[in-house]
């Protein structure tokens, strides 16, 4: 018998905000504050919209918007093409903001890691940690 | 009669660093202290080795060891494959550190963006001015 191997994990980073959930929703669906503190983008929020993601250096990412409830829940697919089975990969990005006492509970789950891609993995905790930082230093200049 | 398009352009940053150039080398080409100012990295300072360079959030790119003259030039390829010919990119970095009064003067030049990549030209200029400032740090430390 063989099983397939389905299990994939995710990166969960929450965090919040000191601002209201629109000027959240603002920064993560306007090009330009996407651009100040993920990457480059082409990126519109209407779902079906495929749009990329590009780092500076060249390396470039493949999504499309799954999910648009305004100030509420945004979700995108977040691909990567490589031959080495170790880089590619398939994985869907969902924030999630809830309105708190004293401003916004952002949720960000990226879900589609295998278990073999610990580095990947890792590296994502890593880099969603700190584009939440810039994340907050953009929101708070757009005051 | 049919000509081939094969002008490419050339991004390069230049700064004198206040330090020798064998400290500026270690930097260029341990992985730890590469990792600290570049990307997640196997590389080794051996030609012909094959190795990635990995951003956090899941972009990888392939390169290979083309020059090393240590404390004097270092060069490898920089590629990215991608369906998109906008973002396909086939390139060469190259390193050269010269000995100054107060330091080292350090070349980087990247060659090989088609005259169609404008966006990956410029943002490659961006990225390497931010990389060279995070380089001047990871230095500093070591200090």
């Amino acid at each position: 018998m063989t099983v397939a191997a389905t299990e994939t994990r995710s990166v969960v980073v929450e965090r919040e905000f000191p601002f209201p959930p629109d000027k959240l929703w603002r920064a993560l669906t306007q090009p330009h504050l996407l651009e100040a503190w993920l990457m480059k983008n082409d990126f519109t929020p209407v779902v079906g919209h495929s749009f990329n993601l590009r780092g500076d250096w060249g390396g470039v990412l493949d999504c499309k918007v799954l999910t648009v409830e305004p100030n509420r829940t945004l979700a995108y697919s977040w691909d990567f093409a490589h031959d080495d089975p170790a880089f590619n990969l398939k994985s869907v990005v969902t924030f999630t903001l809830t309105p708190t006492a004293a401003g916004t509970h952002l949720r960000m789950e990226q879900a589609g890691f295998r278990p073999d891609q610990r580095q990947a993995t890792g590296g994502a905790r890593v880099g969603w940690a700190q584009m939440f930082d810039r994340l907050e230093q953009v929101v708070a200049q757009e005051d």
